[in-house]
């Protein structure tokens, strides 16, 4: 499939360390994208970017942030997938142009790419990467319209899901589509106000929560403070519940709701819908913690860190070679016979996509004495792809579309294998059911989609390299 | 202080991917001492080395790991301590002369080095490092003997604490000092045996665990098996519990008994010495938690995970210019609001060296808004330097030499802080409390403690680089 | 002043390892160009692309050149100029647009560049970056009609010095401005068809020279071989006469002449109108090598390498501290005192731009013995910029343009200073004089210049890196 | 063979500036040893020692040499030989020890260091490296003297070919084998005095020639100036001709004498000898420009630069794949055919080792239409190896060991080819034809040479990397 804006954004203004700031917050948001960073400051004397593939930690150092100076700065950070690891899809995006100069980082996916594309080259635009950033940017120039005011037009010619924010000479803006597919939140710095994808972005450089972005809202934030533009009427949200599960930090604000709480409520829910009689309930480290703890609570089993991760992993490439990945399940995560000899274990995970991780760890704690192992999972089985800015593998690499639970069951090897009901999973939600887009789960889809074209097609003239 | 030989080693004879088991053998150690690592291998047509400063995953790739050919390897890694970080002090230290080559990998320190090398050094000898495993290839090499006899007939010349594994072309030695401050155990992989420093490297490879060496023992691996070529008359123990307390991987059996096992049972001892009427216990992940799932059960207090981990620290650098400074703590630790705010939390962790690290936690858990903050440490109050291997700071650095509970206490700013006692600690040891060295608590140092030269002077002219 | 187009280009249309022979081309046109490099390659499978800053011989490897797959190619190597070293501004240039690829490697530069980009920026148009190839492309975008057609139809909007690869589905395509500027010609290996900036580039790869493209030529290279599509009627040619004093290769022809004739012409020339009693002739290595040939056939004064250039200098930078820098004159060129001592000696060199250089060897001349020094220079005083794409310093640099030659004799330190007149000059070529342009020794320029804005005004947004 | 110690060496006393001096020396000594590059520096507070493979200029930067403190320093160039590319054989060789330090720089070849190594094991010495350096100092250590006095009593164990510097805290020591088969000179600057291989070295940093050490001499340079300490009485000399021939640079006094005088002497003597009637004298750039430079002085056949050397060869590395290979010969040199057409060419060349190169370009210069090509070789034919420090390829690889001028004529494909006569060599020396080593030209070697063990099976145990 194509473009998966598989994102993290950061947006602040008013502050003297504004890039800094935006560092500190991209590496609270590393989770939401590891491929490349990048950030954009403004001052008076210009605009400076800086932008790499890899980790934040990499991308940046003292000096390049000692350049980014200025009193303003967006940030970003995006997630490998395959084929689109190229420099240029870095973003922010940023251009120059004699109405001046616009930055955006962008975090969802347009539905309607593929229409905006083609009408854009027809007018003789030149496209040089496969963004949606790019699109938006092309759309706001060809504009007569000031950016601001272009801004608030062209809005309107985008579909799908997206959370935006913008800067140019003015101010920074925030735009979130009416449905709010991604999360996109408003925070305070002393005199400064920030945007951000996450709350645990501004729990790092200890900014305040101030609210949500409101689905359908467009922002400015300038020296006279932050002021609604525009705010599109009620909608149907459109929430994504994955936030929840699995891709958002534990410690972050998602939606409004604490993602750690509503963890541990999907572990209770699991524990009454699946209740099992066992020794000790496991969690998987380190995302399958928070759901155990909820699990044991309710159970009363005892909750045990029979799973010990390396904590190397990650840390530097294991060497791929085969005779190693022979090896892999246990170079991640080491099972203590010590503490599982002889027991009745309960498994927590939060999700399974192909099946094959924890078919390898089902075998580890066999090995390691597990007398039986029953695997519980906090959420239905995914079997739809998501067209809203969330990299599932495509159908056929789901396991639940194309299987029955029982079959899972016994493909990775399980005394018992049960997911969380859907009605489960909703009524653990801190926010009414009705809020979320459930799309992975059910193929229902809450807008229309279009058939997109191939990445592949799209990247193989725009390789560039070095 | 001099020479702070704070490592892991590993060596096995018998299987055909010598060297590549021995890579993830070391992966396994890294905890041991992420300054350098190397491997060293042995066949018929002769001896293959590799070693480089950083992590084994930095230092190894397929290519260097495919040259190091043979059946049987021995590998090493080795922890920063401040001035000799350079090359040549990585191991294994290897030599060629007219009776063959000998490789050696050491864990520990010997506490009459100083005498040793100036006798060396007398008659003739150049030394080219500050490493003990040099000193005892010297010794083997002045000696008109074989150096299986060498050996044999050396070793009671050191006085210390070591833990060695030697390589010739006779096969491999595994020697540790008679007080067995240093964990050494034995394994099997099919027709191999391996002696490595924890049983978390024997899970890695999925060896079997066989045995510890014993202290006093020197015993060899050839192609006729193992055979325990000499094992000293009964001295009195001193197991290193601070290997069980901190330093050991949790999923290790360090002298035989499970680590994450005696943290539970010290969290347990913890409960029962300092209870306190609080709403939750707080882990500081990953070493407060084992302890802390002790202190819970045993108490019936909720365990919440509070303070999430940015699971990026240690895979890059953050910048450490002073403004990044000022938000470490966060940058590691994220405090969750909607957990702690209200609450009365028993924070569990298992050492306090200066108690500036945990200052920064307690101020953060406050701005969460937690109401009450105790703090438990799973065992008593760090007093003294080691001398046999760990690299603990000097004494004026441990703020428990010089400060009472009490003051540390509110240095750290917590409401109450309680240690683990003396007895309690040992009382919660799997072992009989008589067969451990517990100096860094009581000054109480169960051999000779010579005065070090410091290790500057003897580094300042051997300072090569590139 | 701006852009600064000081570039080698090549095309090669109708052979399999199409890329690597680019890549050996590029190689011999290094000296155009040490800034960045650049090849795009195409088959029926699609475009590939590698550019990057630096040599030819560090942007591209083996696993580089074997992805570039392909029967056709372009390349290019880019002169770095201050303040446009960034790898957005390497070319080729190449997009992708639903008329399908174009990819441009240019030489040149155009003089109405501010008006072209002004007028493509009001319709809507985004420029990424400063360069010439990337104006041209959206004009040939912005057309309706195909890529051929857009090229014949376009290019009568450019004004300057422009040779120009182009590479579409369609073939290659080279074009020339009707005053011939820049160089550009024609070979053939085997089936194969080149274009390219010098000679020397077809020698590397034993490829034959054909013709040159003639100026005002637009021509294409496909399946059915090489047609001319255009050709403008005659304008007076100015072929830029810097190519063969100092620019292109010696083992080049350039404008179908050999640069090593005609610079040896200029040396007899040179002592016939400036004859002098000297010992010994002199070179500078290696450009001052062939004018002196002829300076010491003509004069019957013999030849002596008195100077030996140091093989190492840009094979590794030489650092630049202060330290080192009083040393630099001997660093690269060190004068033999057993062949200098008591000589009378002339110097023949091929240009001087501040002077202080010359001003360094001749104090290392006088400090080695020689007891006098007479400087020929083998082209008249430079005293203007060149505004078709030769980067001379700025109007302030060129010592010639605002002392005298007694002035810059004192300055430098000789007995004698004389420079070859215009007359002289133009008389040595081995063309008609009027065919050359000769604005940088005369200040009158062939065509209208306008006013260019500052280089760094226009890059300051466009600032990317990693 | 062993120990191809084919090197540079430098040491400077008295000047505060000591290691950048040494830096320079280093850049201009450059051609002696490509493979690596060191630098000792010594002052009251220490040693401080830098050393890298490859380049000077990439082995040191601003950083390390501002490191390298102390008003006296050695230095060493290191050429790379198949196999020892290894850092820890990189020089300066130094250690610390109870006596104090010890640091050496070395050129030659010791042809007894077996013996020497075999009792030095014997004794319990354990050797790190292949070098005859390192042998050197265990002499030194094993001695119950100062190293002052150890050096004067144990240079005389040593057979063969030396040039050494040593540094001690007492100063610096130089010391040539009685033979004196290396050169070694003296330099002033200002109160600095300095002993180095080249007087290249003395040129760069602008330092006054003295002397050269003589034969046999042992000195000391220290706050008292330089001493004489022994002088051997007056063994026969056996200075190298090969560093006249080919090896030191042109600009270099070797043995005191101009090594550009004699190579123009011995371009002389090939033309009378073997007189051609030819249109032009073609060097083969850059070694066998001054050699032809006297051949057409002699002949009256004008010299034609018709090879252009490509100034970034070196400079980076051109892809070694097969396609690319053969290209080789034009990559570097390029014929001009406008030069060459038709044309009777003499191409004189300093010596023919393989071959294979001459063969290519001859084949080369045919292709550029070369009518006649008659190539003069400067020395004899090369026919044995030598065991004096330089790395010729073995006898095998020596085409004239084992053809005739006529067979090694007609495989290069000239129409003639003639070497110069030992006779006709020794009679263009600067000096005594008694004074110097032939015994590559005729197999007699002037000292007793013991058949060296292969270099491989020292090292294969010494392979330590990163």
């Amino acid at each position: 499939m194509m473009k998966k804006e598989y994102c993290g954004i950061f947006g602040i203004f008013g502050h003297r360390d504004a890039a800094r700031l935006t560092y500190l917050a991209l590496y609270a948001l590393q989770h939401r994208g590891e491929e490349s960073a990048g950030i954009v400051s403004f001052d008076s004397r210009g605009v400076r970017a800086h932008k790499g593939m890899g980790l934040v930690g990499r991308v940046f150092d003292d000096k390049t942030l000692s350049k980014l100076r200025g009193h303003m700065a967006i940030g970003h950070v995006r997630y490998s997938t395959t084929g689109s690891s190229v420099l240029k899809n870095a973003q922010p995006f940023q251009i120059n142009h004699r109405k001046g100069f616009v930055a955006v980082a962008h975090n969802g996916n347009l539905t309607n790419s593929v229409d905006l594309r083609n009408e854009l080259e027809r007018n003789g635009s030149i496209l040089q990467t496969t963004t949606d950033s790019e699109l938006v940017v092309h759309l706001l120039v060809k504009s007569d319209e000031s950016y601001s005011d272009a801004i608030l037009s062209s809005i309107s010619r985008l579909e799908g899901a997206y959370s935006f924010v913008f800067m140019t000479n003015d101010g920074i803006f925030a735009v979130r589509d009416p449905r709010g597919f991604r999360p996109l939140c408003i925070g305070r710095l002393g005199d400064a106000t920030i945007v951000t994808s996450e709350t645990c972005a501004l729990d790092i450089i200890q900014a305040e929560y101030v609210r949500d972005v409101e689905p359908g809202e467009i922002l400015i934030i300038d020296k006279d403070g932050l002021r609604t533009l525009k705010q599109a009427d009620g909608a149907k949200h459109s929430f994504c519940i994955f936030e929840n599960i699995y891709f958002a930090r534990p410690d972050s604000r998602i939606f409004t709701k604490s993602v750690y709480l509503t963890r541990k409520n999907l572990g209770r829910a699991l524990a009454k819908e699946h209740p099992v009689d066992a020794d000790i309930v496991l969690p998987i480290p380190d995302s399958g913690v928070y759901a155990s703890l909820g699990y044991a609570e309710e159970s009363g089993i005892p909750l045990e860190m029979g799973f010990i991760r390396n904590h190397y992993v990650g840390r530097t490439f294991i060497q791929p070679s085969q005779f190693v990945r022979d090896f892999r399940v246990r170079v991640k995560l080491n099972p203590i016979k010590d503490v599982l000899k002889g027991k009745r274990v309960v498994v927590v995970e939060d999700s399974i996509v192909r099946g094959t991780t924890s078919r390898g760890r089902v075998r580890a704690l066999r090995e390691a004495g597990a007398s039986q192992i029953h695997m519980r999972i906090s959420c239905p089985p995914l079997i739809s792809p998501c067209y809203y800015g969330i990299d599932f593998s495509t159908k056929k690499e789901l396991i639940a579309s194309s299987h029955t639970v029982e079959d899972i069951g016994k493909f990775i090897g399980v005394d018992s294998l049960k997911y969380l009901s859907l009605d489960g999973m909703l009524n653990s939600m801190l926010l009414p059911r009705e809020e979320f887009c459930t799309a992975c789960f059910t193929g229902k889809y809450p807008t229309r989609i279009y058939k997109p074209p191939s990445k592949k097609s799209l990247e193989k003239i725009n390789s560039n390299s070095r």
